[in-house]
């Protein structure tokens, strides 16, 4: 249980450090009135649309909530909440600083780089601590009350249902943010884009453009709002499922288990403490490289948690070299042994020859390569998604040549760009399931997450930059506070990317053991689930082969009404721009202020209708599946078919969402490449057609491509929960 | 042997219509002195590319044969050789008879729309019956051989590899051919656009453009020669892997495996000759619909299919209701019985309760699933690139906001245009492996491919009238008789798509049938191959997962070359025009005659060139993951993550082919939609994003997605015979 305590104390002061750097936050001057106004403005249209959002997501969540209670119970039910709420105050909280902050860097700006630089940063930093303290706190405190006043063993069926659920509320609200602040902030971005900079043609963040405010909004509920809960619903997801994991394949005397499944939350405690030590790195060097500062940060954290991880594991584990499995740990009294440990392979008929257990060593390296796997994802980003280097220089000088060849090679770049994290992916789940089996892979992830605090703070520092460049313009600053919001936020660009792919690849580690857990879960309940024998996920059996497909084809249809949501709620602001420049010449002449409100009130609305039935696509394919697929060719292929599609949609969605993220990324700075002064910068023919690919980017890396990360997780959850269900005979 | 004897029959009819046709078409006029100038600068540029790229290839082909014959013998080899040069054959007659109808096509539009309709598909139908023809007659003559005076048993491991061998050749060919002309037709096409239609403001085909003859070479070379090489390769690995895996899986005696695998080829045979009268229904209706006139042959040779089918089925077999598997047909005294053929499962643990064999009546309703897939996969194809259906229209409207949201809109609709086809490819497989397990969907996919003949010629109509705009343009011919060859055109748009995607599907299917016989060889070689045990193919094995990850990477990967390829071919076609132009101010003025020569001279350069590393990546791909996952983890994981790698590349491949094929029609047809007049038709702003469109999705439809086709193929084959290598110890 000290474990446990002190991975709650290192959440509280996340908490801690989030409460007293948003007072330092609001501390700093918001600037004259006319910023304050827009400002107020941003705030007023952020609260509304997440207000809005979030009494629609609750209607879905009252509905699961009741199922959940139904088939599984109320600790199921509570720990569904807790997940789903947590979340939500994670986004809120996110967002509110945010859009408190944007004003406030730009104030800052009118001083210095590096003053813009620290307010951006540190609110970014609050909502990352926010998340990371947030999400650890929920699991941390469920468990202790679990395992504590509860009176259960940490493997009790109820646990791990509940822990379950609990991941299945962080991921429900999330894809719900993810996907309806997406669609908001592209729908915004590109109508504003579209009916602005190329029919009125006025510059963009031009206040009387009347969707410039719904933008500024859009980088609010999307990129911070949406970003939090996606990075919450990741953190949860797999801290939850490693400790479920260790229940389900790990057969232990109760203290043991209790020892190793809170590892990982102490890891992820001590992780916050180095990435606290981290954000206050974050400095400009006598190159004044932003990026150079912000890595400053990163690399502290990372290079920090080396040692702290090493400590923590010896601190709870003991000795490093004593096998676990060999003597004490593993009671060797059940058939789950280290043997299907190594594989969780049910149904395997090869022998695993080399039993031997795994040691605090083992567990340890797995973790390293976890964070290198970060450190890898993070440079490889940098290189997709950088204007320094090959892919996002060739995007820009194919735009010498017009529209077309500029999406092209942006489509080419996006293909490509999956190869090194696919590889790196590969290399580390050979290495930890070497290691450690696939408890190596589990704690590979959670070491990955471990960071998610500081990842969040450099991406939710984005959004505060693009709205300080945006409140900059519309106040009417200098052009040299311009420039600087411009400096900040041209990184931002490359740090959103970083973060996408680093939660996509921490989703690809998680599946596999979500996989795992849903395997040893059908073993585990085969009588209670009516199945005469193993389940046959060979990958000769042409219902694998089915369910790989059906599975692949998710994040496919899911990008399909992605793009196509942001098509249409764009199509509804030209609409309603058109309308309000026709409707008062003023607007254009600059003497009367368009309705703002308006726009963006027509924005929300078409968000969270087109969020829907997407969000609820991953929800409803595995029951739907598993049930056609039952009906027609009996239980034991629909839970083959079932396993299949979760490995389906993880092995296309890391594609899918890869390709989104980086080529968006590439696409987007390839513009501001152009708009450096290159190939004839703003203006010029190769300027515009590189806007059109930052459109195409738009919804390819802020709406789609993120909330495929979501998506695979839900739909790996749902499957465990309907396990679970059927085997409780409710269902 | 009769059997044989009569599909030999059947292959020789189609090659004599095939000349017969020649002649008819050829006696056509080729008009008058200009045109005849022009289709022969066509010709030259044509016969000139595709000898530099067949000389290119042969030097691949002939290391390839020299491994093959020291790692497999000769009979492998020249199995090899005449699988290669057949493809190369089939795409060389293809072209020529295509080069010369152009012009025919043109002239006899001159007098009426049937006229022309009846001149560009005869030509078509050349190519089709050829590739058909060509493809049955090898497999059928190399079989009859080998089973005949080589006196090798039907199962023999000499005719296993060696119609392994045939099939890798015309795969081999396949790849660079249809790469390599996609390279060129589309480096042309963009390349032309770039230059003409948006820095100089020409119009399309205007011969003042030196590479407008270059664009037409790219039709035949890329839209007929590669695409015949790509559907004889499909033809030749769907036939002859069918052959393959009932060899592999059915235990019978000799005469009855010799009649077995017989019954694929005489339904290839019948169904030319359905195809054969299928083509002389192509008449235009009383409304003048060319799609319709199209249509009414390829109903005509579907539907006549059905009781051909039925008839030769019962002919082979005799009593349709006999089990096979029952009395006398399998002799049952090998551990390879009808379990293991319905799930050619080495290592699953599930008994199959149900054990009863298949009957005649069982493979017939599996073919008859094979042509509704075909039909299914035609009526998907033309509602996604059709101009009277939803998605076209909603790309041609999303162009009305510009060229972002014309791109967003296709990226959505090649996005979601793969969720039916999978639909239909999940239920058929499913049901064919009901009635007849692995054999099942064998049988399936032959039927399927048996229409390749009318399949073929209903695409390869395409570049013809293609090429007849492009010289009724040129030669100044009047405006009806563009009118009209831009009619026959519109609808070549649909059929290429249509034939991709029904590639594409078959590719699916033949994939699951390659992956049997994989695993079926690895079972049998297990103690040639030096393993202790099964191989573990379940998917909590973590090297499925990465074999399956590293599979998925491949048509991604080869993808990114795709285009990239494209986009520098293109680029060096632009700079070729620019100095033309700067050069010699009379060609802008009409008065001197642009060098099309060396233009078409230097995109044929650029696309040998580009083709060669993207060709070699499916090559070499399985050798180096093989030998990398075997020293590190062991020859067991090594096949493991190979098997699974197989998988992975169709599982991605399938959503990366059709997305792409039908991605790429659906935008071509937007822009055609808009030219018919709508949203403000040619040289409109709507129009112009349309262009950016077709640009985008050019390279993704005929270049970068009909690859991907031959690359699944390659895949699955190299594995096979590495498999071959491995148990002959010569590797």
């Amino acid at each position: 249980m000290t474990i446990i305590y002190s991975a709650i104390v290192c959440a509280l002061i996340a908490v801690v450090y989030g409460v007293i750097t948003s007072f330092q936050v609001l501390r700093r001057s918001p600037g004259e009135e006319r910023m304050r106004d827009i400002a107020a403005a941003i705030q007023e249209g952020a609260a509304a649309y997440l207000g809005r959002q979030y009494r629609t997501i609750a209607i879905v969540g009252v509905v699961v909530a009741a199922v959940l209670l139904l088939t599984l119970g109320w600790l199921s039910m509570i720990g569904f909440a807790l997940g789903a709420i947590l979340s939500g105050v994670a986004g809120y909280v996110g967002m509110n600083i945010s859009v408190r902050a944007n004003v406030r860097t730009a104030q800052a700006a009118r001083d210095s780089l590096q003053g813009g630089l620290t307010v951006a940063f540190r609110s970014g930093a609050v909502t990352g601590m926010l998340v990371a303290g947030l999400g650890l706190l929920s699991i941390a405190v469920f468990f202790w009350y679990l395992t504590g006043p509860a009176g259960h063993a940490p493997n009790d069926r109820e646990i791990i249902e509940a822990l379950t659920a609990l991941a299945f509320g962080a991921s429900l609200i999330s894809i719900f943010a993810r996907l309806g602040g997406g669609i908001f902030t592209k729908a915004a971005d590109v109508g504003a884009d579209l009916v602005g900079k190329v029919e009125a043609g006025i510059p963009e963040d031009d206040p009387r453009n009347p969707a410039t405010i719904a933008d500024n909004v859009g980088d609010n509920v999307g990129d911070c709002a949406g970003m939090a809960a996606d990075l919450f619903e990741t953190y949860v997801v797999t801290l939850g499922l490693t400790m479920v994991s260790i229940a389900l394949l790990v057969q232990a005397s109760e203290a043991e288990l209790l020892t190793l499944m809170g590892l990982p939350l102490i890891v992820g405690g001590v992780c916050i403490l180095t990435s606290i030590l981290g954000t206050y790195m974050v400095r400009l060097g006598a190159k004044q490289s932003i990026m150079g500062a912000l890595y400053k940060g990163f690399w502290t954290a990372a290079i920090v948690a080396v040692p702290a991880i090493w400590f923590v594991t010896r601190w709870a584990l003991g000795d490093m070299d004593a096998v676990i499995g060999g003597a004490g740990f593993l009671d060797g009294s059940d058939p789950m042994t280290i043997d299907s440990l190594r594989g969780a392979a049910t149904t395997a008929t090869t022998a695993t020859t080399a039993a031997a257990g795994f040691t605090g060593m083992d567990l340890f390296w797995c973790m390293m390569i976890g964070l290198g796997v970060t450190g890898a994802l993070v440079w490889i980003t940098e290189y997709y998604t950088g204007t320094q280097y090959r892919p996002v220089r060739s995007i820009a000088r194919s735009s010498e040549t017009g529209h077309g060849t500029n999406v092209i090679q942006g489509l080419a770049v996006s293909l490509e760009s999956t190869a090194l994290p696919t590889i790196v992916i590969v290399v580390a789940v050979i290495a930890a399931y070497q290691l450690a089996g696939i408890i190596g892979i589990a704690f590979a992830a959670t070491a990955m997450l471990a960071l998610a605090g500081m990842v969040i703070a450099l991406d939710a520092y984005g959004p505060v930059t693009d709205n300080a460049g945006g409140i900059a313009e519309m106040a009417g600053l200098p052009d040299d506070v311009r420039a600087r919001t411009d400096a900040l936020d041209a990184v931002g660009n490359t740090t959103k990317a970083v973060t996408k792919g680093y939660a996509i690849g921490s989703a690809a580690l998680a599946a596999l053991v979500l996989f795992g857990a849903y395997t040893t879960d059908l073993d585990r309940y085969s009588n209670a689930l009516g199945l005469t024998g193993a389940v046959d996920f060979s990958l000769s059996n042409p219902y694998i082969i089915v369910g790989l497909l059906l599975g692949a084809l998710l994040p496919y249809l899911f990008g399909a009404f992605g793009m196509t949501a942001v098509g249409r709620a764009a199509g509804s602001v030209v609409e309603d721009v058109r309308a309000q420049f026709s409707g008062d010449a003023g607007i254009m002449a600059g003497t009367s202020r368009p309705d703002y409100a308006r726009t963006v009130d027509i924005v929300t609305r078409a968000a969270i209708r087109e969020m829907i039935v997407p969000s609820l696509l991953p929800v409803l394919s595995p029951l739907v599946v598993f049930f056609l697929i039952a009906a027609v060719a009996g239980r034991a292929n629909g839970f083959a078919t079932l396993g299949a599609m979760l490995l389906g949609v993880i092995v296309s969605g890391l594609f899918v969402a890869i390709s989104m993220t980086s080529g968006g990324g590439a696409w987007d700075n390839a513009k501001k490449y152009i708009e450096d002064g290159n190939y004839g910068g703003k203006g010029s023919e190769a300027h515009k057609a590189a806007v059109t690919g930052d459109t195409v980017g738009d919804p390819y890396k802020d709406t789609a491509g993120p909330a495929v990360n979501p998506m695979i997780k839900i739909t790996n959850i749902v499957a465990l929960l309907l396990l679970a269900a059927l085997a409780g005979g409710t269902v």
